[in-house]
Order: C-alpha cells, then structure tokens, then sequence
C-alpha cells in the first residue's frame, strides 16, 4: 500500500488506529482454548469485530514464535486472512528485525515476497547496510525504531552527541538518505509527550507509528498535539487496551466497543487538525 | 552450558570455532534438494562433520524464517539433533531480538525454554528492559550486540557522546550493570581489528561472539592478539567460508577440512597464548 492510499484510508474511516494482534493462549478467553487453532481463532473474531474502526493491524511476531511451528502457522492463516478479507488494511509485521546485508535481504525476502505484509519494524543500531535491503520493494515499507515507547529508551536513544544530537535524532537524520516519506516510517512513543515536537522538527512529512496508548500510559492527545501533520501522519496502536478489554465470551465485541472509542476520539481530533 | 564448562570445552577442543548455519537452499548442493527436508539433511550432514572441530553453532534465524513454516520446523529439528547427539555444542540463536519488556519475555520463553538453545543474540537499541526478560534462566546466555562486523556499523556505534565515549562503549559499560560475564556476551565483528582493544579496556573477562572471518574479510590473528584473554574469551563465527566450501557432493568433507584448517590456526594462537 502506498502513502496516498494509507492516507484515504484514514480519512474515509475518520480513523488512524492500528490494532495490535499480540495474542497470548495465555490471556486469550478460555472457550477458545479447545479450537484446532486458538490463535488463529481469537484474530479472526478480533479482526472482523475491529476493521470497521481501524486502518491498520500490527501482529508482533514475539508471540506467534513463541509457540513454535504452530504459533508461525498462525501468523501466516492471520496475515492470509486480512489479505483475503479486508485488503484495504495496512499490515505491519512488528519483528525489530536488523541484520547485515545478505541476512536483512532473507527477512525482506520473508516478509515482503513470502508473507506479502506492507511494513515490517527494523532496528537501527547496525546501520545503513541493515536497512537497505529491505527498501527495494514497491510500496512496501521500513518503520525503523527510532525513539521507543519503553523505559530502557532513555538508555541510548537519548543519549547526546558531541553535536548535541540525541541517538535518536540522528537515526531520524540519517536514515532519511536512505529512503524518503513514501517508504519509510518511525517508531516514536506514546510515552514521549512533548519529544513529538523534537521529532517532527527533523521528520515534518513522514508516518509514525506511535505504540504506548492505553497499558503503557501514554496520551492520544498529546500525541496529536504535537505529532499530527497535514496528512494526519500518525498511525496510532493499541493491543492490549484492545483484544484483552474482556476474557469472557463477549470479547470480540467488547474489543469492538473499545476500538469504536479510539476511532470517535481519533475523528474529533481529526476535526479538530481541519483533516 | 555455564562459562567454566564453555572454557573447558574450549581447551579441550583446542577450537573456539564457531560454525554459522546460514543454510539457504539456494546455495546448497543440488543433489540435497530432492530431501524430504534439505534444509535439516543440510545441517546434520554440516553438523556430523564439523563437530570435531568446533565448540559452537549459531544458527541464524533470518535464513529459516524465509522459508516459513518449512524452515522453522528445519530450525527446531537442528537444534533438537544438536542437543541429543552432541550435547557438549554451545547453541546460539542468532536472531537480534530486543523489544519491550513483555516482548521480550516472550522471544526468552521461545528461545531458552520451547527450544532450550544456550544464547541468543539481542539488540542493544531499546535499553535495559528490553534485555532483562533474557536473563532470568540459570546457564542462559544474551550475546549482545556491540560492535557489529558490516560497514553500517560505523553509522551510529562509532558516534561519540559529549563525554567522548563511543555508543558502542556505552553498551558495554552500561550493560554491566545488567548481568556480568557468567550471562552476557558481546558481540564485536572481526573487521573492527584494533578496536577490539578498546572493547577489551571495557570487557577484559566477558566472551565474545566474533563474526566476520572469512567472507567477510576479519583477520583470526588481529582479534586473537587485541582480543583473547585468559580463558580465552572468543567465540570465532565463520559461515559462508565453511558451510558452502563446495557445492558438490563432498561439500560436508570440504567443510570438515575448513574446520579443521580453523581448528589448527586456532590451537596455535591458544598455544601462543599459553592457554
């Protein structure tokens, strides 16, 4: 999917919600627990209860490889399922993947040709060589890490250089030689508040994929405030505050009310940008 | 496997070679195509040859993940094949993980309890908690990355901060802080040749996991003389230069005797050493 598309999606829907499918057999309800496949099962119901609020879902692989062969079948069923079903969806695979030149190019060749996702989240730290290689698709998009929704994000990430840049301002300067708006996002927080405005000082027209909303503690509105741009820009997540908002058998459209919240609140502020 | 149980197996080998399985079927011999599972006979046949001389394999995930459920089931059979015929093999999972805390906590539950491999390499972007959940199991290992072997290593690791200290020095002094040398490792590529002592000034008594020998283009004797100490303290990778030797029928024979040639230049440099 490319930018233009992204942004009709999100203006048709009055809506930039991107809904985490970090499913744990764990946490999922219990009635599941007998189908053939119970992670398959619980995103199906997730995913046709929520695509009416949402532009975007975001598997993060941790939980799917966790459970070996069958958590990956179950990967793939979800990612053939949204293709199939709801093609108008913006599908991030969230893998942090980063590896040198030829080891980066097996990821993209996974995720890009084998799983056809349209983005796929890479770490920074190894550099320009890591990063490329997943740059040679159409439409297909890097959102490389740039300053996390965690705590351990003030480890490095903030740290300045001689310059006065922080870590992650320089991945923000620098990786925009490697690719521009049109096949690139940025991973920025939730938490992080007022460092939007630092943010879209050095990346005014790009996307962000901004996790934290909701369990981790972060505000929608300050998000908008300083990280809305005139394409909105932002896909907003949310996983947890979502797909576990009821264990019991009324999940689905629990999960459903829930996202319909985010959506309402996502078109005022929408409004409110004049978008 | 514990540190002391590594070093003893180091000494006895008188090898700290590592073998990279970076098996990609469009790189092994023809012949092995026409097997239920190529990827496995692959790797057993590497495997079965190469275990004499070596301490370590590191398989690498990138290149079992593109083959998607095919090549995760190769990737679980390898390692269940490494633990009952050759227990003694130190078992790292190359996958740079790293992701928020409960993400993390499960790419450990996969990697160190489903598939009971001895480490796993993670990345350092993210801070502290993003690498805590792969320290809780007793004789588990996280090799963390450091200073990686690819040119894109130099775009962030080498920047200075304001009190003149690498990134990549920032990783090492401030991970200490996290686990010590019985259950962190550090990943530093061959290419970096002096640097490693520079690495050394910060890690004197840690392993080190060392690609980049061979393709390459890392030198053996330059990270033995910045970088052994006195248990040794080096994991040497070679893959590409190993693993794909021959393309022919004789390809697990053309590796055994490319392990071997390792095998001998390191015994000679564990000799000068006095180890």
């Amino acid at each position: 999917m490319n930018k233009q598309q992204l942004v009709a999606q999100i203006k048709a829907k009055r809506s930039f919600l991107c809904v985490g499918l970090d499913t744990d057999l764990k946490k999922i309800p219990e009635h599941l627990l007998g189908e053939d496949d119970p992670i398959f099962a619980f995103n199906k119901a997730i995913i046709d209860a929520t695509a009416p609020y949402c532009v975007a879902y975001k598997p993060n692989l941790a939980f799917y490889e966790c459970f070996g062969l069958k958590g990956w079948q179950a990967f793939e069923k979800t990612i053939a399922y949204l293709r199939s079903h709801y093609p108008e969806q913006f599908i991030i695979a969230d893998a942090k993947r980063g590896d040198i030149g030829n080891t980066s190019a097996m990821y993209a060749r996974s995720f890009f040709e084998e799983m056809d996702v349209d983005a796929l989240t890479v770490a920074p730290y190894m550099g320009e060589d890591s990063v490329t290689p997943f740059l040679g698709y159409a439409d297909k998009w890097v959102v490389l890490l740039a300053l996390t929704s965690n705590a351990g994000s003030a480890d490095f990430q903030l740290t300045k250089n001689t310059d006065g840049q922080a870590l992650f301002e320089q991945v923000l300067t620098r990786s925009q030689a490697w690719a521009d708006d049109s096949r690139m996002m940025y991973v920025v927080g939730a938490t992080q508040g007022e460092r939007f405005a630092d943010v879209r000082k050095l990346v005014p027209n790009h996307f962000l994929l901004v996790p934290g909303v909701g369990a981790q503690g972060g505000s929608l509105e300050a998000v908008c405030r300083y990280g809305m741009n005139a394409d909105c820009g932002l896909l907003v997540n949310s996983s947890r505050g979502i797909i576990y908002a009821s264990k019991g058998e009324d999940f689905a459209t629990v999960a459903a009310a829930k996202a319909a919240e985010l959506r309402d609140q996502m078109d005022t502020l929408l409004k409110q940008a004049g978008l």
